[in-house]
């Protein structure tokens, strides 16, 4: 148990430099009178939305948790309510901060590139700490309550159910979080772009826009607040199913089986270590790279995780080069694994920064196509990000068949494991991108100086590919961990219907059946998503025309818009849209179950459930990351020509790669990240069901 | 035999179809002076590009044809060339007549809506019969000439070597001359118009923009040609496909298996005979309804097939109640498979209507969205392409469940070659398009009267769709065909190698590998489609720009445009442009057999390749409908607002809706189609990589 109490010291860590932190953040100085009146706009609109994005969920949430009481008891319902909650809290939190660390940063970068970056890299820093601690603290926490005070078997069932509901409750807050928050950001990033830049023909962030504050908003609750909720679920179920399948597969004395599954727990606890060594490394060199300053930061953390690792297995396992339990791997193996995992988190890096930075290809001939239309831009975008997708896959796949040969399905979850540690890091690294997005909004509306605009401009530029990097890892995790999700399907089938013989084969047309299903659903959420974002933004821009129409005031700058009304239309509008699309991978996996069971058997009607898992995401990795990498490299070929390249700003390339930057808003940050909770979800609620089937 | 000899007499009926009807088509007037030099323009690009393509794709089948020789034989190698060249064969003749259709139905729509119709239809009808009568020719010499001729077992290894190999023949042409006709047709379009709408600022069609002719010929050479040579693909590879898996599968007397073999033989021919028929109830109604005349000859087609597979069913089988060989299945219930086929063909003609005709909601919306810019028309027409895929898939679903049901893998291979029987058809009402399409551009250019060319937008509007079921039609026989082609693959692999045992689960980690990287597959090579349009596309913006500056006299109208200088670009850009991805399927499964080798096992690297088809299948459904579904959508809500919504011609919307109409451009006529051969292939080159290795 002494590991497990590292772990939670670790947890409280994170916790307490996230409360530290913010008190320096928060002792900066806010500006002046005009910049502390938009701040507060923005964060009363972020929180009024939050309240009720919250609200609804939980509506949700508790027909949820009735059902999970009623079929798999109090503890499960207990659990399910703690992942909730947590997954709310990480995402309140994040928007909290972030929302009073964009004025800081704006004044800060009024004084210097470096106190801007620092002031918005420790913002997002905070958000990524409370993520990696939470998660952490809630795993293990549960383990310890289960284990050493309520004296279970580390394996046993009690904990498998537990940890498997705390996922649920994380999974599907965030699924509604992701979707809703990515609704209202870019239906406002979209609607406002619309009505302003090209109907009006005023520029980005122009206070006489009455969107200006709800596009503001929508960069905290939904590229801070949804992404750290995501996060957080990512941490959770990649964590706790890791120690699901340990518990599921592995046999031995009790005494190594509750160090092997603690393993995870100290990994995650040393690697926040390293992420907090690794935030105050972020610094900017001679060359003044802000993204070289952040890598500094992320590189750090990396290295350090080798050693850290390499300590912490030692310390846990013991003799490293011992087998565990009944298993044919050693505890170097294990290392080794987390190796892996460290080093498709360095590639997935790398590859994200080749299709989205503007000093590589793809970013150039998308802005080179733009050259010859909006028509040229979105077909080179589209191709780039149909390519984009090839490495990413070939790395999970060598990392696979990698850790598959060191330690089966426990090393691929041990790869997972590791990629995940550096959670903490990865999303302060994201956190900062809608800081100094803001913060160059509110120079823009306060009419700061030109060259802090420009500071603001260089901080906000990297946090496009920052941003890709957090997506296309969180997408590369759940590809690791589909495995494991369908190792921990297949155990529990064995555990819980020990006489049905189900066969996953692909000849089974059943699984075949699957498969197509569960590769429908990330086109089908992706639909919905586009949908919602062009209906809400059809919606802002509505409202825009007849603010102008009504106020003649406002374009002349003599009255104020009514920004509010704005903020509450795409309020609504986020919540009306996220409901339905979100209940759709909660759903689609009992309403298989049973029509499959209505035309045929009980063994099919699991077959063609775990088929889906894997259908789910092998076409949810590709719609992912295309979606994701194309956005960021569309929003990027735009920076690189108002650069000054090809033409510059106002040029016809400039507005052809409006349009492709248009069309990747949703595309990055609506239905593609909304993809990763969408296949835990899917997952989840398979694990889910057979418990439920199991007991009922 | 007779059951044989009746199918060659019907495959031969087709070509005399064939031949009669194009005497009829080329008697008619071709127009004056003016038309025909454009028209001779044409076919002389469309001649001089099929030649060089086949001269490229010949150096490709000399080299292969070789390996096939070495590794399986001098059979082998002759159903391949067989296969490649009939291929070519149907692609030449279709592109052949519709290049002379072209200008007489130009000239026929001067009188008519009706003479236009019928003499554009009548030519498409040809190239249909051509593709199934040489397709089911091909098939059933084959046969005839293994089992009666050399004396043979019809389940014998030769036959199963031959038909693959045909099959193989017919796809490695097909990839090529999809993608190469693809990029040819889609870069020549969308430079035209670029260049011509955009910069130049004059309308589609016009005669003093030098890329004019080289849209024209794209339409033949891609539209046409390529069209023709995929679908005798799909034609070959299904119904062979489905004998191939008979002679796995089933075990019996040798004059039951003869019985059984023959039988998609003669549903094919039988199939020609009702298709045949249905070309001569094109005729307009009172309506004038363009799409209704054409469903008239499509569902004369489908309902008589009815009856005409229901009595070949029992003469083949005779008693319709009794098991057939050593299988459960009665004669009865692959009569109900067979109609299963029908059943998906129609509903996927109505769903692709849904998702591309003017008149319902999604082309709606994309027109609607257009009101707010590009960048929504780009979202909503990407939301539309994402959503397009889910009715398709639960109707495949579905079909692959109750055949399943009814007749195990051998019922569904009955399903999809009911599915392909209807071709002929489909076929016709695809190569209409391209006819009317030449037809317009040809009216404008010789500059006939302004109700000619309505009368030939008319005859177009509906090619969109009908270009769009096709595809789908193609695709959603891929899909259903997938399980018959694995089932051959694993079946092979029992024959071959029957000391190993393949782990096909989706607990191997191979498995998922496979499955990822099978997926990727369509992603990279849509990457490569798209890219190599946009290229060949910019070659012809240059070459016309080029042209405007060294000759003002074009623009002017009093110098003729160098028409042949473009057509050469654009035929040397495409022929560049098509051999790599192309030979991408081919190579995969070879490349992933031999590295899973070289760090695993023969079984897993087995696994693999196996999980690598379905993979491909799986993410290619996706890729291909959400692209052909999407771009057919785009193009409509163009037409939608031409037809005077949302503005009209010349208004924000319909500059919107033109960029749109760009970006589907080459997903739905060079990257999304092109997917369909694709699976195939990779499908094909596994099961020949058996072969070869058992031989080896």
């Amino acid at each position: 148990m002494t590991i497990v109490y590292i772990a939670i010291a670790c947890g409280l860590i994170a916790v307490l430099y996230g409360l530290v932190t913010s008190q320096q953040v928060l002792r900066a100085p806010a500006g002046n009178q005009k910049m502390q009146d938009i701040a507060a706009a923005i964060q009363e609109g972020a929180k009024a939305y939050l309240v009720r994005q919250y609200t609804a969920i939980a509506v949700v949430g508790v027909v949820v948790a009735a059902v999970l009481f009623f079929t798999l008891g109090a503890l499960s319902t207990a659990a399910f309510v703690l992942g909730a909650v947590l997954s709310g809290l990480a995402g309140f939190a994040g928007m909290h901060i972030s929302v009073r660390a964009n004025v800081r940063t704006a004044e800060a970068a009024r004084g210097s590139l470096q106190g801007g970056l620092t002031l918005a890299f420790r913002s997002g820093a905070i958000t990524g700490m409370l993520v990696a601690g939470l998660g952490l603290l809630s795993i293990a926490l549960i383990f310890w309550y289960l284990v050493d005070v309520a004296g279970n078997a580390p394996n046993g069932d009690e904990i498998i159910k537990a940890l498997t509901a705390l996922a649920f409750g994380a999974s599907l807050i965030s699924i509604f979080a992701r979707l809703g928050g990515g609704i209202f950001t870019k239906a406002a990033d979209v609607g406002a772009d619309l009505v302003g830049k090209v109907e009006a023909g005023i520029p980005e962030d122009d206070p006489r826009n009455p969107a200006v504050i709800a596009d503001n908003v929508g960069d905290n609750v939904g590229d801070c607040a949804g992404m750290a909720a995501d996060l957080f679920e990512t941490y959770v179920v990649t964590i706790g199913l890791t120690m699901v399948s340990i518990a599921l597969l592995v046999a031995g004395t009790s005494e190594q089986l509750l160090a092997l599954m603690a393993l995870p727990l100290i990994v995650g606890g040393v690697c926040i270590l390293t992420s907090i060594i690794g935030t105050y490394m972020v610094r900017l060199g001679s060359g003044q790279s802000i993204m070289g300053a952040l890598y500094k930061g992320f590189w750090t953390t990396a290295i350090l995780a080798i050693p850290a690792i390499w300590f912490a297995s030692q310390y846990t396992l013991g003799d490293l080069n011992a087998p565990i339990g009944d298993q044919a791997f050693t505890g170097m193996d294990l290392f080794w694994c987390m190796m892996i995992g460290l080093g498709v988190t360095g590639l997935l890096v790398w590859i994200t920064e080749y299709y989205t930075g503007t000093q590589y290809r793809p970013v150039r001939s998308i802005a080179k196509a733009s050259e010859t239309g909006h028509g040229t831009n979105v077909i080179q975008g589209l191709a780039i990000s149909l390519e984009s997708t090839a490495m990413p896959t070939i790395v999970i796949v060598v990392a696979v068949i990698a850790s598959f040969q060191l330690a089966g399905i426990i090393g691929v979850a041990f790869a997972a494991t590791s990629l995940l540690a550096l959670a903490g890091m990865v999303v302060a690294l994201d956190a900062y991108g809608p800081v100094t997005d803001n913060a160059g909004g509110i120079a823009e509306m306060a009419g700061l100086p030109d060259d802090v605009r420009t500071r603001t401009d260089a901080l906000d530029a990297v946090g496009n590919t920052t941003k890709a990097v957090t997506k296309g890892y969180a997408i590369g995790s759940a590809a690791l961990a589909a495995l494991v999700l369908f190792g921990a399907y297949t155990e529990d089938l064995t555990r819980y219907f020990p006489d049905i013989v189900v066969d996953f084969s692909l000849s089974n047309p059943f699984v075949i059946v699957g498969l197509l299903l569960g590769a429908l659903l990330p086109y089908l959420f992706g639909a919905f998503g586009m949908t919602a974002v062009g209906r809400a933004a059809g919606a802002v821009v509505e409202d825009v025309r007849a603010q102008f129409r009504d106020n003649p005031g406002i374009m002349a700058g003599t009255s104020r818009p009514a920004y509010g009304r704005t903020v509450d239309i795409v309020t609504k509008a986020a919540i009306k849209e996220m409901i339905v699309p979100s209940l759709l991978p909660v759903l689609s996996p009992i309403v298989l179950y049973f029509v499959i069971l209505a035309v045929d058997s009980q063994a099919n009607a699991f077959a063609a459930v775990g088929a889906m898992l894997l259908g789910v995401i092998v076409s949810g990795l590709f719609v992912a990351i295309s979606m994701t990498s194309g956005g960021g490299a569309w929003d990027n070929a735009k920076k690189y020509i108002e650069d000054g390249n090809h033409g510059g700003k106002g040029s016809e390339a400039h507005k052809a790669a409006v349009t492709g930057d248009t069309v990747g808003d949703p595309y990055k940050d609506t239905a593609g990240p909304a993809v990763n909770p969408m296949i835990k979800i899917t997952n989840i609620v398979a694990l889910l069901l057979l418990a439920a089937l199991a007991a009922g």
